[in-house]
């Protein structure tokens, strides 16, 4: 008889970082339900393959103990239909960088024009996570550094094989 | 036995303009109660009075319908402080330009600090309030320029009576 | 015997949008005359062939009734040459986020080194214009969003039909 | 009986430096006519009297061959009420940070608002200008450094004895 | 024989934060000497005292173990000047932010304009400092929030002295 | 028995402008040595080989006289990594926009975590080399502009020849 509301976190996740995870706990104490939606088809070629990613947002939802509040769902299209098609009033984006700001701002009064019942939300990661990124993790991972503080440990397994590295003993 | 999930969105308020309502009734979409909190002090000498910036809210509330949803309070001290005796989980503030986000960052930044509890929630104004401030507003008022597309009416009648200038016929 | 000032826009037009056309309308304001200047050869491959992406502009001037004063024209080679080989003393270009701020600072310090007499002119399309780009058009005509409100009619038809889309009905 | 394009060149110029002789200069090549605009009460109490303004722009002017070319004149209230009262066409404006850029579009919308007939127009000065302000030349000088290379001669000399130094020899 | 290599680091530190001595200990590193120059006048009212600040920033150094390695002076004037006087060879500035990064650049073109001899080399504070600002410790403190994780222990006490709070217990 | 402090100063270079010679020659000033560290497999493919790349930088050391002072090494994997095997104290970058600030940010916060016992250290261009980049140079070479006040000659002459122009006599 309450509204449920609910919210969707859009994005490439290629791969998960513990960036994303500090902004998804942060959106399930805000919203009664919480969607991650992974783009199937983004403009710029992932790294992982979709089930990959799918993969490695649950490994590591089940890890920090999120995986009972936190939906995984993969999409195509416009992510406002989708997260109209969800029944969702809110889309989560973490925001770090001025030059994300930016994008950020151009994406938000877009997906406005869109489908003005949605609200983008921003959220702010940890300090220490201001300038974490899926690129420059993987850009970390390929020279052979180690990226396990960055990302939940099931990624770094398998970034360091991707890039034939072995994790250090 | 759902938990109630209040916002407080904070500010001077100096007036209050048409982009400050306009994250309201976002913010009104997103959460159970919202708490518009008005600093009794803040740092630069506000032109309005306490009481005075307090009735323009509550008459701009009423004229556009958002007086049942949303409370007006005025605080000292710290905003975490009050947000936390009020029992709130989100504190709201409108993201506008670059220069703004760096500021919020920084706030937000040290908020977390001293209240890790406390959710900095941004929301994007429509595009038309993009580039709207109170300075702005009261910026042109002194010039005798028309200030009415900006402002609630109860806002005009009274910044354009303090500077002297009589509403346009 | 007075002296015509006219002025060279620039640009890759990939396609023209709605925010194109209201630096020019403000140009032609400006300037005795104004040329619409198509990069054939664009360091990033465009979508659209040169004599599309002409065709749409000369379609889009005629629409909104700039055909009489605006001229289109496909350059190759340096844009500063080229203005100088039409005797224009002004390169317009439109303004809208900080990123773009910085690109078009490091491109019209280069273009004075290179060439000294033409001045580099900023205008700033309408608020409602503010983040539209060509990208993100694109973007929301391949994921089937409606890209009408954004977009001259013809680009509109060319750009859902390229995707594979009909116009909603 | 052809349309004169004149435009106006507002600010507080506490006090003109070469920067804004160099934005008047390429304006000149632009308009028909340029009109230095000195807004007789900023917000800010500027250090120089209106009418010691207005002679180092005179002064300036000369000293630059720029007094045919260029009309000077105060104002109070709104630049675009005065510009209209000119029949200017474009309100000219130096763009040199980003921080800059954010105010002239807060203004330059809000200005648009305003008055519609009128257009912002920004220039960029030189790249050796790009990072001076009057501001930044005040506070050179009050502490006793070479401030010449940076202003009119006029100007040097009355900043130098307002701070009780002497020009070097 | 070998080249002492020096440096100064300018600023008002009003009162000196954590992130300051962050920067000084890497400075420390670099340079075979690094002296602290505080602003005896800045342009800005200091709400500490001169030999207040100097007494904080001697404490501080002394609790972190850097009393030997750096020297405190206060200097009027230009700091090039100053600079030169110690004949040091940098100039540390700590970067945090994109709007400090503007005033940062417009501050050294200028100081090389006026003493090219002198280098200005940017440090980048701890990720958990790149926010920390002595205006915001203070406006912290004025409202009775808990300084004592971004400034030395005497600073911690004089400011909330200052503001009539004592240290919780 | 003084400790040597020695930097690095890693890039693509592809190629070497004027503005890293500028950055080297400041570089040269506050270390006892420095090595320019040439990334041998950037992410982005470069235009020159890595053995060209070597080469012009060696050939304008020796045009500018640095080439007693500068060493010249190229380099896979984590700088971080070969800047410790050279026994390097610092890193030096040289810093132009804001959007190159903010990389900078998030690689100098990547980098510490990695090593912390690497100091970033960012110098400022000279003011006309401040918009000067690899790919400008290479964008104006590309369509026949005159490149050589941006860079060492024997540059000019390979960018020249690769883009089929000849040095204009």
């Amino acid at each position: 008889m309450d509204k449920q509301r609910t919210a969707v976190y859009p994005g490439t996740f290629d791969p998960i970082t513990n960036g994303h995870l500090d902004i998804l706990r942060r959106a399930c104490d805000l919203f009664d339900g919480v969607t991650v939606c992974i783009a199937r088809n983004p403009s710029k070629e992932p790294m992982f393959r979709i089930d990959d990613r799918f993969a490695m947002i649950s490994e590591a939802l089940d890890e920090v103990g999120l995986d009972g509040r936190v939906q995984v769902e993969t999409f195509d299209g416009l992510i406002v239909d989708y997260a109209d098609s969800l029944g969702a009033i809110a889309l989560i984006r973490g925001l770090r960088a001025v030059s994300d700001f930016e994008f950020e701002f151009q994406m938000a009064l877009m997906n406005r024009h869109l489908n003005s019942r949605l609200h983008t939300v921003y959220l702010m990661p940890k300090d220490e996570h201001t300038y974490l990124s899926s690129s420059i993790v993987k850009n970390v991972a390929r020279h052979g550094g180690d990226i396990r503080p960055f990302v939940p440990s099931g990624v770094a397994r398998r970034l360091m094989a991707a890039y034939g590295h072995t994790l250090g003993e």
